[in-house]
C-alpha cells in the first residue's frame, strides 16, 4: 500500500511541478479542468450513494465556465493590460461589465431551472438534485478554481501555486510518518479514526518548514510566508476532514479508486480544495498590498 | 381568496413602489435583506420536509454578506468614484482587490467546513445539509441580490427595478384573469395544474404592454424595452414553475402562509428571483453599452 502510494507520487509530482512552474496559466487551467471534473464526478458519486442524483453534465459545464472566467480575469489583470496605463473608459468597462466567476453562478441557476422544468425525472428529485449540484459547484469546483487566480499572480504566481501544493504535500507526508511512529492521541475519532494529534502537529511543522524553504523563492518576508504556510496547513487539514465527513455521510470508505494507493482523486486533493484559496486570499490581503 | 389577495396587494404595492423609486439603494438593500431571509427560511422549510436540515444561521449570514457586497460594488461603481477620473492605482485596486459577491461564496465554504467539523449533528446529515444550504444560497439568495445591482444603475436604476417588478405583477394579474375566464389548455399539468396556455400567453402580452408603458420612463429604445419585458416575462414564468417543482419535491402545497391570500413569500417572489437578474443582464449587455 505505502509503496503504491510512493510510486504514484514519484510519477505525478515531477509532472505537476513542471506544469506549474513552466506551463502558462492557460495550460495550468486545462490541467485543472481535468482534476476539477474528476473531483466533481466523485462528489456526485457520493451523492448518488444516498440517492441524490446531480445534474452532472450541466454542473460540469458551469465548473468549466468558472475556470474559464477565472483565467480570463487573470489574463486581463496581469497580461495585456497589466503594464499599460489603460484609459479611463476601459478601466470603467473592466469594473462594470467584465464577466467574473459569479456570473457563472447565475448561468448555473438558469440551467438548473431549464433542466428542472424540462426533465423527465420524477419531481420529487428536484430538491436533492439541486442540492448536490449546487454544493458540488460551490464546495468543490469553485474553491479549486482559485488555483488559476493564484497561478496568474504575475511572476510570483507559479511559485505561489507551487507553495500551496508543497505545504499540503509536506503536511501529508510528515503527518503520515509521525502519526505511524509516535501517534497515540486520536485527533478526530469520528471523522478519521487513524488521524492523531501527533500527526496533526507534525503536519503543521512540516508546512512551516516549507515556508522557510521558500523564503528565497517567493518575494515576501519570512514571517508572512510562515503565516501563509500556517493558515494553508490548517485549511488543508480542515479540507481533509471535510471530505471524510462527506464520505461518512454517504456511507462510503473511498470516494474513488483512480490513483493506486491514494484512493480517489477527491481523497488526494481534498486538502488543496481549501488550502489553495486560503493561500490566495492571504497573498492578496496580507502580502500584495505591501509589495 | 381573491379579495384577500387584492387587499394584500393594495397595501404592499404602493409601499414597494415608493421604496424603490424614492429610497436610496442602501434602504432598498435593507428591505431586500428581509425578503431574502424570509424566502431563504421558507426554502429551508421545504428541505426540512424531506429531512434535509440546512445550516440556517450561517447560510443566512452569507446571504446578507452577498447583499452587502452587491451594495458595496454599486456604491463604488456609481457613487463617489462614478464621475471622478480616479487615478490608475485606484482603478487597479478596484479590479484586483475589491470584494465581490463571489468572495462571499468562499466565506460560505469556510463556514460550512467549520460547522461540519464542529457540529454535534449526525455525520450522515453532512451531504444533505451542505446541499440544501448551498442550493438555497445559489438558487434563492444570490439571484435576488441582483435587485441591488439593478437599483444601483445610476439614475435609471430605480426605474429599472420598478420595471422588473411591474412586468412580473402585470404578468401574474393578466395570467390570473385570462386563465380563469378563457383558459382551457393546460400549460404544465404536472408542475402547476391550474396554469393554462391562454394564461401564459396573456401574461406575456401583459409584460409587453408594461414595456410600452415604460417607454417614456426609461431611457432606452422601445424595441429594447419590449425585449427586456419579453425575457423578463419568460424568466418570471420559469421561476414560478421552478418553485412549484421545489414544493412538489418537498410534498408541500404552500411554501408558507405569510401573506394573506398569497401563500408564502417564496410563492410571491418566485418569479422575481429569476426575472430581476435577467433584466439586469439584459440591461448591462444589450442596453447599457450603447447608451
Amino acid at each position: 500500500m505505502i509503496w503504491k502510494r510512493v510510486a504514484t507520487a514519484v510519477v505525478l509530482i515531477p509532472f505537476v511541478v513542471g506544469l506549474v512552474l513552466w506551463g502558462s496559466t492557460g495550460v495550468v487551467t486545462l490541467g485543472l479542468a481535468i482534476v476539477t471534473l474528476l473531483s466533481l464526478f466523485e462528489y456526485f458519486g457520493l451523492g448518488e450513494a444516498i440517492g441524490h442524483r446531480a445534474y452532472k453534465f450541466w454542473t460540469a459545464t458551469c465548473a468549466l465556465l468558472i475556470l474559464y472566467l477565472q483565467w480570463l480575469t487573470t489574463v486581463v489583470r496581469w497580461g495585456e493590460f497589466g503594464s499599460i496605463a489603460y484609459p479611463q473608459k476601459l478601466s470603467w468597462l473592466l469594473v462594470h461589465f467584465f464577466p467574473r466567476a459569479e456570473d457563472a453562478f447565475f448561468v448555473f441557476v438558469i440551467g438548473v431551472t431549464a433542466i428542472t422544468l424540462f426533465t423527465k425525472r420524477p419531481l420529487v428529485e428536484t430538491l436533492p438534485a439541486a442540492g448536490i449540484s449546487a454544493s458540488g459547484l460551490l464546495l468543490v469546483a469553485f474553491p479549486l478554481s482559485y488555483a488559476v487566480r493564484l497561478h496568474g499572480q504575475g511572476t510570483q504566481g507559479p511559485r505561489l501555486l507551487l507553495f500551496a501544493l508543497v505545504i499540503v504535500w509536506a503536511a501529508d507526508t510528515v503527518a503520515y510518518f509521525v502519526g505511524r511512529t509516535i501517534g497515540k492521541h486520536p485527533f478526530a475519532p469520528k471523522l478519521s479514526p487513524k488521524k492523531t494529534w501527533e500527526g496533526a502537529i507534525g503536519s503543521f511543522i512540516g508546512s512551516l518548514l516549507v515556508g522557510v524553504a521558500f523564503a528565497h523563492f517567493i518575494n515576501a518576508p519570512l514571517l508572512q510566508l510562515l503565516g501563509m504556510a500556517a493558515v494553508g496547513n490548517v485549511a488543508g487539514q480542515a479540507g481533509d476532514l471535510l471530505e471524510s465527513a462527506y464520505k461518512r455521510s454517504a456511507g462510503i470508505k473511498d470516494s474513488g479508486n483512480l490513483l493506486p494507493g491514494h484512493g480517489g482523486i477527491l481523497d488526494r486533493i481534498d486538502a488543496l480544495i481549501l488550502a489553495i484559496p486560503v493561500v490566495w486570499y492571504y497573498w492578496i490581503l496580507v502580502c500584495a498590498p505591501r509589495s
